[in-house]
């Protein structure tokens, strides 16, 4: 006996309009693709014009969402990620601006390659189709996603966290008339309109067949859900567990600069180190130096036995050494050499940003080559693991998965490619 | 109140052996990183080696998964794919050879820059780790994959078909004796020694985050049940619904000779055209001619109510559109010009390949771009698409995904890639 379930009105109407937005977005993508790059770029440009535009109407729908946000009792920091302002609404724009200078990735040759046979070969890049992004409550990245999609031809499908969604429509529609400005399909940019958690569930599924992938945008939970359970691919970013490791050939100055701006630039980007790993041969000479001035900075350390008697600090348990803190806190091991180094992140790392403080050109080239993580870096904060500092015009995130994109997400990262084969007759013998 | 289920021995061993491979292979694919591409590359010949001396252990083993599978009562076609000859053997030894002749992938820069601040960026190929394939009782894979594996320093857990075991594991300890050979971690090749279904189960489930992809070769349901239940990422080739498209400026001659060739030269294989399009501007004129050609190589024909008025041949449900045959049978459909041409791909395809056979340049152009599938071809045979025809030295099946790899996977579609930041000092204004 099969027991029926009775669909409530609500949940079969929802899930026609889910549907609907899939066959629409595949019919966008299309559009988008045979417009070729000028008419893109314009789309952005109109995009960019119409934020800019539309910022009194965006205040008024903000200033809704965080009445919203403070009656449901949102932490000051969900508040401030939630809250636009004359000059957030122009970074936003500009942002947009900054994806329509980037080169448009479709098209572009790869490789190319002929064959004894006479055929020829290329592996063209092309968009990847739809696209959902499921953020939380930060209504910037409405724009930011959009943007990047658009790039690279593709449609998203973007479904924000609940207490924005006063103002991430208002910027969807502005994202929505800029395309309609330059001639191209509105479908290519929808917002999901319901707070209702099912919409996901939805996506998860793949509106039949219509997503190609999902990029979930926000905390580790909702990434994971993400992950577990979606049926179709997954481009996530799961943490930022970075490392910055104080060679015994370290500059002590570079040391110094680099490990106080690798940590405390911004603390709640996933780019900031969580942990310094400091060598046993020049911690008692450089521990006491940098945790001085990071100390002298605000940050609190938490460190390992052997830093603990050098100098005075917090005791750092087990779970320290595997805590995105995106917080004024630093973990502090004391290592030995690079294998050491190394042994520690490949234990605790998240295979996000690691870097390596030294003027030993040999002990670097080692650590860059035995690190597993999307970014390795030598002499440099791990606060430069950023689209905008790759280059990329922006990112939609930092990939800590192996497969299609690694390290920033941006418009070349969300395109897949074809083979383009030549012949003259050729068959196979 | 939580019931618990009891775990019984059986399962408990296996689950144990399972996560004990997947530690191995962890281990295994960092020693194969260090290696470096020469060891990685006398480790592939020792093992062609080692498969050519244990060729009367192969046979002994293969005449047993033979006369099992007889007894099972195997079909004609399962018992051929299982059946291993000397000469099979031969190919199989020099597969893994040509495998070792193809670039080694690992360590090439793809990607090079520098921004204004002074930081250089590399991005830089890398193995992808560990990568498990599951597939059907054809033992010659066991040797394909675990080459095209090492190849790019990643470690292979293996699980073939049941029929096939004796033969696999004969092989596996072949590969395995030339990984030694070479001083390389034999559990780099790694062969699931049960036929327990459950052992899928465990790699479906990842390996406690040991797998890093799982590549299914075989059957639609077998790609489709793999999609459906992993949780970690999937490389697959759902089916190849190939379509060959004679457009109105065909060359006739080249048009028989592919057609026939596409169709019939290997009826199993993905790279099979399941469907013949052709253009209703030159339907009267041509299709007798290629009908007949193709008939009289004994193929049968099921066509569209206008291919029928031109020519008398079965009737085409809607079902064969999506029929991937695997067998001497075609479909023909008349379209109106590359718009109808693309529009029936579009509809029924699997974006696997398709290719247009035209003298006419700015067609052909179109039919390329507009056509979405992993390969498209001007005046080819469908039947290239195959990653030993692309010059990619084996392959491990052509992925119908859009993400990652697309196409023919070969060694270089089998790694990822990190970003190497070199700097001097730089800290994140």
């Amino acid at each position: 006996m099969t027991i029926q379930l009775p669909l409530s009105a609500h949940d079969a109407v929802l899930a026609g309009t889910m549907l609907a937005m899939g066959e629409a977005a595949r019919a966008a993508s299309a559009g988008l693709a045979k417009a070729g790059p000028d008419r893109r770029t314009a789309a952005l440009k109109a995009m960019a014009a119409r934020i800019r535009a539309a910022e009194p109407a965006i205040l008024t729908a903000n200033a809704k969402d965080m009445a919203g946000g403070r009656d449901k009792g949102l932490s000051g920091a969900m508040l401030d990620r939630l809250e636009l302002t004359p000059a957030r609404i122009a970074a936003m724009a500009q942002g947009v601006e900054d994806v329509a200078d980037v080169a448009d990735p479709v098209g572009t040759v790869i490789a190319s390659w002929t064959r004894p046979n006479g055929l020829s070969f290329e592996r063209v890049r092309g968009p990847i189709g739809v696209i959902g992004i499921i953020y939380e409550s930060r209504p910037n990245v409405t724009a930011d996603a959009g943007a990047l999609c658009v790039r690279a031809a593709n449609a998203a499908i973007l479904r924000g966290g609940s207490e924005s969604l006063n103002s991430s429509r208002v910027i969807a529609d502005a994202l929505r008339a800029g395309l309609k400005d330059a001639g191209l399909p509105e479908d290519a940019i929808q917002l999901v309109q319901t707070a209702d958690r099912a919409a996901v569930g939805h996506m998860l599924a793949g509106l039949n067949g219509k997503l190609d992938v999902l990029v979930p945008r926000g905390g580790k939970s909702l990434v994971a859900r993400v992950q577990n359970e979606a049926r179709v691919p997954v481009i996530g970013h799961l943490e930022g567990l970075c490392h910055t490791y104080i060679h015994e050939g370290a500059d002590p100055a570079k040391a110094e600069a680099i490990i106080v701006n690798a940590k405390l630039r911004r603390v709640g980007v996933c780019g900031s180190t969580e942990t310094m790993l400091i060598d046993t041969r020049v911690a008692s000479a450089l521990l006491p130096r940098l945790a001085k001035a990071l100390e002298a900075a605000g940050c609190e350390l938490r460190g390992d036995a052997r830093a603990r008697a050098i100098h005075p600090m917090k005791e750092a348990t087990t779970q320290d050494w595997t805590t995105e803190y995106l917080a004024p806190i630093l973990s502090v091991a004391v290592v030995d050499g690079i294998e050491g180094a190394v042994g520690h992140i490949a234990r605790y790392g998240s295979q996000h940003t690691e870097s390596i403080v030294t003027e030993d050109a040999a002990a670097a080239e080692r650590f860059l080559a035995e690190v597993d993580s999307a970014i390795v870096m030598h002499n440099a904060s791990t606060q430069f693991a950023d689209g905008g500092e790759f280059g990329m015009g922006g990112e939609i995130g930092i990939a800590t998965g192996r497969l299609h994109a690694r390290g920033p997400v941006g418009a070349e990262q969300l395109t897949t490619f074809k083979y383009v084969v030549r012949g003259t007759g050729q068959i196979r013998p």
